[in-house]
């Protein structure tokens, strides 16, 4: 068979896989995500082998995921981020810096390279806003004090752990010495903010003339400046040795506060379903599963899992201890799952070389672990106020970790 | 730079440079795709050297044609096909006998190996239905008897195009017995028949009952369902020796009357703006320009393109001649256009090594001239009685060629 036609059939079945799989895990009141991942394992080349690892399908992923991160900076509302309020914003940045400090002096002890250190902090410190505004949405929740601080925390996160994977992302290049370290951050900083103030004024200056002077419909136009956007800013954060996910989540941010961004988001709503879970496949196929099973590898995953909660129970439930202890709680276990940035981040480690394969599988781990937990204990702790008439079921532990 | 740097880079060139182009094609009144296809050589490794040639976008091409395909066939409204008539399905047979037997006549002529020759005839026999139904929308006249001929042979022919290119690439596969030729004939008949029959009353009995049963929102599982078909037959086309473009084009006709196909439609347009733009920049950057303008190559290209457009305008004026010299005209002149079909079908024979360089550029060649001329006729031909006033000016062929 040519190589276009195994790639179609690796695709076929990667992309009915994740389908699948994330129905299951929907009907299972888990993220559809995890059942992504572990549809990935199960088909990769570490078990049963029926999608082979190709080099097509690698460059595939990086592709996909530049349009997952688009797509989260073009979901993060800019004007409303103001109004996030300074209890978010302390919740972001202890949540932040707890569980990249926790990460930092694990691997420490443990005795890894410094850059792996970095890119493992990294990707702990994003919280996946998606999975924790479902059971928000699920409980009837969303109106609370505490989902508004989470939803606007988890996209200060998102902002953060960019930028923390700019930093790292140019620091893991090499040993570097103190003023290049500099140098380097200031670059990843100034791409930032050029990105957004640069890109967002010239988007808001031109954007209006373009569409009169072109004989294309509007929603049409912007769709063909986003994409163009999305792959200038991907390939121009590659070009600075930054990572093309951080110019992608920038450029969607840029778009996400013009006026047709509703039909943006709407455009890129396909493009999403089609290729976002053929990448957590990808992701899940990434893993050695036998060798994370493995004495020497999922105790390290285990821990680094519990430091994930830890640090963004404490480092969050510190932050909003204010509001007693259960909101605190609360804030605290739903900032916990990593989901896709997570990942994202240990991607690019792998991809640049500074990661490796057992870190990767057990930061993979780590995600799975934190986005099936974390929902769970969340309804726990949210759900007894709401019906007080049956707080022994709704609080049993057991029945929140099936 | 990171090899998946570098497809960026790539990708962001590819798609401003179509968009860019097809904007101004469109102010000048030309199919975008023209406008693609002239951007692609320009920027191609034959000119500008701006993309180079790499393995994954040769890949990634074959991948967007797909979708390319898959969108062709769900636009053909397959119950819209019964009420065609006999009228329109003998422009049809005829406007593809015609050309494929001049190009096979020439191609002998020229001493051409029988494989490659089969593939131009293919390349000529199918009718890019888009840009003559944007000429006719121009000119008001979408609701004549002229336009539900042409509109209704285009979408059969559509369909012949592909069953005869699906007979041609199991042939192309070498030299083989008379026997072996029933065999792959047979063959490839019993995929597009198992592949509508089989695959229409599956969709039709198992995606109401998959409806009730997901949790994911219909329109969202049936575009699930409709892309892993997609996938499914493409790589099963490939299997068994056809092109995957015939299981995608196959697998667009089996949802094109499913009850939400204009929710999947409109699914599938974001998509299909991402990758149809780039596949037809990437088409035109195969083509090695100053070969194709030398004097080997560019004559019998220049025959190959009076072919195509003789060939339609015959046969199909034969078929309508019933109707009137100019009706028969208009008829012939409006099946001329070449756009799509007849590029992928290159490609198929290209990326098999049937079809040699010079030969695609030449086809390439034909698809641009076709496009461009066939449209500017047609107005010509179709606009004096609307305005009586100016027959003088509408019919200059020189401003028709312009």
């Amino acid at each position: 068979m040519s190589e276009s036609g195994r790639v179609l059939l690796d695709l076929f079945l990667l992309f009915a896989a994740a389908k699948l799989a994330g129905e299951v895990f929907l009907r299972l009141r888990q993220p559809a995500v995890v059942g992504e991942l572990l549809a990935g394992m199960i088909i990769g080349p570490h078990l049963l082998g029926l999608v082979s690892e190709s080099e097509f399908l690698a460059t595939f992923a990086e592709l996909c995921v530049v349009f997952l991160l688009f797509v989260v900076g073009l979901e993060i509302d800019p004007t409303g981020l103001w109004r996030v309020g300074r209890q978010a914003s302390a919740v972001a940045v202890m949540g932040v810096v707890l569980p990249f400090g926790f990460a930092m002096l694990l691997m420490k002890a443990l005795d890894r390279p410094i850059g792996e250190s970095l890119f493992v902090g990294a990707a702990l410190t994003a919280t996946s806003v998606g999975i924790t505004a479902r059971v928000l949405s699920d409980l009837g929740q969303l109106g609370t004090r505490v989902a508004h601080i989470i939803l606007g925390a988890a996209v200060l996160d998102d902002i953060l752990g960019m930028l923390v994977l700019a930093v790292v992302s140019g620091l893991a290049a090499g040993a570097l010495s103190g003023s290049e370290i500099l140098v380097l951050i200031a670059e990843a900083l100034a791409f930032v903010v050029l990105a957004i103030v640069l890109g967002r004024s010239a988007v808001h200056r031109f954007s209006p003339g373009l569409y009169r002077m072109t004989r294309t419909s509007n929603p049409s136009v912007l769709f063909a400046l986003a994409i163009t956007v999305c792959f200038g800013f991907s390939a121009l954060a590659e070009v600075i040795g930054l990572a093309a996910i951080i110019g992608a989540f920038f450029a969607g941010i840029i778009f996400a506060e013009v006026r047709e961004a509703p039909e943006l988001r709407r455009s890129m709503e396909s493009i999403y379903e089609l290729l976002v879970p053929i990448f957590f496949v990808l992701m899940g196929a990434n893993v050695d599963v036998p060798r994370l099973l493995s004495m020497e590898v999922l105790p390290v995953g285990l821990v680094i899992t519990a430091l994930a909660i830890i640090g963004k129970v404490v480092g969050c439930g510190l932050a909003s201890y204010n509001l007693g202890l259960r909101e605190a709680m609360a804030i605290g276990v739903g900032m916990a799952p990593r989901g896709e940035v997570g990942i994202v981040i240990a991607l690019v480690g792998l991809s640049k070389g500074v990661v490796s394969s057992d870190v990767y599988s057990q930061v993979i781990l780590m995600s799975i672990l934190t986005s099936i937990f974390a929902p769970s204990l969340l309804r726990v702790i949210l759900s007894p106020p709401k019906e007080p008439a049956a707080p022994e079921e709704a609080s049993s532990p057991g029945e929140a970790e099936s």
